[in-house]
C-alpha cells in the first residue's frame, strides 16, 4: 500500500518494530546499527527517545547512503525515572511492582536519514494504565521469561496484556513503533506522492 | 498461567477472540453458536455486544452444560448509530470517510455461562480516533479486502492500524474481547482461586 521512491532500511532488530512495518505495508530490509545508547547528561526522559533514534538512523545511512533509514528507540517511565530492560528476574518484579495499578508513560522515538543526513525525527507518547495483580500473579509472570528483553518488564502484546487496564495513545507505540509519527515521515516519500 | 476449574468453551468464530484468549494463556476450546443477532428493540448501542454475547454464551452452555462457555460481540458507534460489517466495497468506503478524521467508539461485550445459566456479563468501551486520509487511501485499503469482515470495515491488528490516530481504552476490546472485562468473569473459576 505504501511503496517508497527509495529502498527502506529498519536500523533495528527488533521483531515487534519489523511486524508493525510489515503490517503497515511497507518493503524493507533490516540490519542492526552499533550505536552509543548512553544519551547526554541531563536529557529530559521524553527527548530520549528521539535522540537514540537519530543516531540509530545516521549511523547506517552513512553506511548506505542510497536507502531511506528508520531508527527507533523505546523508553519507559513513572515518577520522571527511565525504566530498561530488567538485569534479572528480581529486577523484572521489582519493575512491575512499581508499575503496578499506577499509570506510565511509553515513548518512541523514529527518526529517517538518508545519505547520512537527518531528514526528521518524532516521538509518539502513550499512557499506559496498570490494573492491580497481586505479587504471586507478578512473579508467575516474570517466571514466563517473558519480561526480560522488554523495556518496563512486559510486553503489551503478549502475556503481559493482563497487566494493562487502558492506554491512551497508540497502542503499537508501546510496542516499539508509533504508527503514525512514522507515517509522517515516511509519507512525503511515496511513489504516488508526487501524483497526491 | 490461568488454569481452570472447568473447561473453557469460546463460542466464537472468530480468529482475533481466539488469538486474544490464547495470548492471555487460556486453553480451550472453539465452537460458533448460532444465533439471533437482532437485539430488542429500542435497546441503546453500548447494550447491545453484552446482550448478544449472552445469547451466544447460554445457546452454547445449554448444549456442553459442563463447560465455562465465553460468548462475545462487537459493536462500532458513532452519531449514536451502529456500524456493523459493509455489505460491499461501497459502503466500506461509505463508513471509512464517516470514520475518517473524527473519534467512534466500540463496545465489546463478553458473557459467562455455564449449566445454561448466565454467571455474568461486562462490556469494554475503548474510544478509537482516526487521522484524516485522502478518498483514494480509502479506496486503496478497501480494495485489499481487509475492511469486508470488520465492524466499522477496519482493523485495528491489520494494515487499518494506518487509520488511528490514538485509542483510549483497551486495545484488544477493539479487536474483538476486552482484557480485563473477561479476566474478572474468568479469575474467580481460576483452579488456583482457593489459595488466593
Amino acid at each position: 500500500m505504501f511503496t517508497l521512491r527509495h529502498p527502506l532500511l529498519l536500523a533495528s532488530q527488533s521483531p515487534r518494530r519489523r511486524q508493525i512495518l510489515e503490517m503497515l505495508g511497507f518493503a524493507f530490509t533490516v540490519e542492526a546499527s552499533d550505536t552509543d545508547e548512553t544519551p547526554p547528561e541531563g536529557t529530559a526522559s521524553q527527548d530520549i527517545p528521539g535522540i537514540l533514534a537519530e543516531r540509530k538512523a545516521l549511523v547506517l545511512s552513512a553506511l548506505k547512503p542510497e536507502m531511506l533509514v528508520i531508527g527507533s528507540d523505546t523508553l519507559v517511565e513513572i515518577d520522571d525515572e527511565v525504566l530498561g530492560k530488567p538485569a534479572d528476574e528480581d529486577e523484572g518484579l521489582a519493575m512491575l511492582k512499581r508499575l503496578n495499578g499506577r499509570t506510565h508513560r511509553v515513548y518512541t522515538g523514529v527518526a529517517l536519514a538518508r545519505g547520512g543526513a537527518l531528514i526528521g525525527t518524532a516521538t509518539g507518547r502513550t499512557a499506559v494504565t496498570f490494573t492491580s495483580w497481586s505479587e504471586s500473579d507478578l512473579e508467575n509472570y516474570v517466571r514466563s521469561g517473558e519480561p526480560m528483553d522488554k523495556a518496563g518488564s512486559y510486553a503489551i502484546q503478549g502475556q503481559g496484556a493482563f497487566l494493562v487496564e487502558k492506554i491512551d495513545g497508540c497502542f503499537y507505540n508501546v510496542m516499539g513503533l508509533p504508527v503514525q509519527e512514522t507515517l509522517k515521515l515516511l509519507v512525503p516519500h511515496r511513489a504516488d506522492a508526487a501524483m497526491r
